[in-house]
């Protein structure tokens, strides 16, 4: 494993999207935001996401030269068409524009229908906390995982993401559907171990840990078996009512690189305006310090509020660099047009 | 089991809670919602939770006199202090107010603090189908649930419900953050069996599908491991900071009836005022007939959407009766002061 600090492993990541044919602001904002993701500690969708990222714009599944459109304005309520341009860039604007409503009204929503994959969900409520506002946004997808009951993949993982501001440390929840991602199943089955807890079914049936089989039957178990099932039908169904887009079942029909096409929300809230800056940290101090005071089970050493665990994270890699997969950078230092 | 006429059912429960001190209108109300989660064959929260709904009135946790009052408004939110009146009322009277706001603005939000117990959380969502509009509401509870890692009660079960009308069958989702509720392992360990899936952890640590250890420990296990246990967090802290009411530390230093001071969020928005009903029901047609047409896998006949199932139950009982058990009907006759 490499460390790689974070100015370098963003410079070299938005050379490569330079290299792709996005404009330097784009290049540099889509670059920070894959650089952020792998310095929390979320390496899927960090510098491990930039090859397919630069595939899908080869395929012309993301379109960077494409800017979101008004589509229609309904009080505090925004639609937005974003087509297909880079997920990140739009799930930016979407977010800033529901920050701008929430500014002025107390809430705003924009409903983003037609974009392509925002890459790490946690990114829009990170931004959000530390901006002072609540978010709960998320975004469907295209199907990855059987509903409860089923064998076929139907449900996409559709993430959920909710923060609440704090001085002490933003509480913020970024959670997909499925109990393990597809990317945790590749890495457990590399390493030749389990999953901690079944992560799905294998081709007969059986609810497994091994990897393995899972990944074969696409038979990916829904995080809290029917809850998690019902939970990304909801989310996936009210998120193309509401942005007048696709569906999981539409995007399908699309066969186009993952997420391209789906349909997002932004909810965001100014708890400013509500009881206040202090009234809302205190709240959520109360909350995160009850948690954190809990007696740790015989298998752990500490209990952890949502979004904990990622700061620390955040704070190791600033300070001794973001750990990287050597082979993966030195295919990053590649399509920046740099030897490794 | 006894088959009671849903209008046998309401009556017999209105007297209940007449003879409690209820007046007639609102005796009515919350006996017509108790008896109609028994008929939709939520048992926990109808004919079952009389008697202790009457209690609580006795002992002074919920206040049959009180009315809710607005404390801010801002916008399309307001906030409501529930003075801890009713539950069922106080629950109506926010959905009807974030109606009143939608119907007005496209959305509305009532964040309602310092309320009782709301009985079925699906209610609200059923409610607000049946008049055309999406809801996204939850409460905040006591703590009957340890963190994920802990092992000591911290969390809430925190009841989350979400909507879609359909003309062909509203897409509702009422979930708790526990994979199975306290009432579900009681009803299976006096059964003799065993859960489907494991649903807790039992004193030592062991994660276990036998009820009665779990019920010991209190070690009852979140929906998706820590996926639950996140979203538990997430929502209890935005309940408290949204409507400025308490959080579930708060609510457990009160020590009264389950509920009892909690905080909930009402926010509804109106579809017809989006892409029109036609596309709303046509998107939501999509997601449940894509669902519905998956593959079952080996131990499942079907694959439903959330509510689905619901319906059915409710048809059934509508037709030939709701299911009661005899003991707990002979007890709510005793409470509206007829014999058995």
């Amino acid at each position: 494993m490499h460390r790689i600090p974070f100015a370098t492993m963003q410079a070299v990541i938005a050379e490569a999207f330079v290299n792709a044919g996005m404009n330097q602001v784009d290049a540099s904002t889509c670059a920070r935001i894959h650089a952020e993701s792998s310095r929390d500690g979320v390496y899927s969708h960090g510098l491990n996401r930039v090859a397919r990222f630069v595939d899908y714009v080869k395929r012309g599944w993301v379109d960077i030269g494409a800017k979101p459109v008004l589509v229609k304005k309904l009080g505090v309520i925004e639609i937005h068409d974003g087509k297909r341009a880079p997920g990140i860039t739009n799930a930016f604007y979407a977010t800033d524009r529901a920050i701008e409503l929430a500014a002025a009204n107390g809430v705003g929503i924009v409903a983003l229908r037609n974009t392509t994959h925002w890459m790490r969900g946690g990114t829009y409520g990170w931004y959000a906390a530390d901006r002072g506002y609540v978010a709960i946004s998320w975004t469907n997808t295209e199907s990855c995982m059987p509903a409860w009951g089923g064998k076929d993949t139907r449900l996409g993982n559709n993430p959920f993401v909710m923060d609440v501001p704090r001085q002490r440390g933003h509480i913020v929840l970024d959670m997909a559907m499925s109990q393990y991602s597809y990317g945790k199943l590749g890495v457990t089955r590399l390493k030749g171990a389990t999953l901690p807890f079944p992560g799905g079914f294998d081709a007969e049936g059986n609810l497994t840990s091994d990897p393995g089989p899972i990944e074969k039957s696409m038979r990916i178990l829904p995080a809290g078996y029917w809850k998690g099932s019902g939970l990304a039908i909801l989310l996936d169904t009210l998120a193309a009512v509401f942005s007048e887009g696709l569906a999981t079942n539409e995007i399908d029909k699309l066969k186009l690189g993952s997420c391209t096409g789906c349909s997002q929300i932004f909810i965001i809230i100014d708890p400013r305006q509500l009881g206040g800056e202090a009234f809302s940290d205190r709240v959520a101090d109360g909350v995160a310090d009850y948690v954190n005071a809990s007696t740790p089970a015989e298998n752990s050493k500490e209990v952890l509020y949502p979004g904990q665990s990622t700061l620390r994270t955040r704070i190791e890699h600033t300070a001794n660099g973001i750990v990287a997969d050597e082979g993966v950078w030195a295919d990053v230092l590649a399509l920046a047009g740099r030897s490794a």
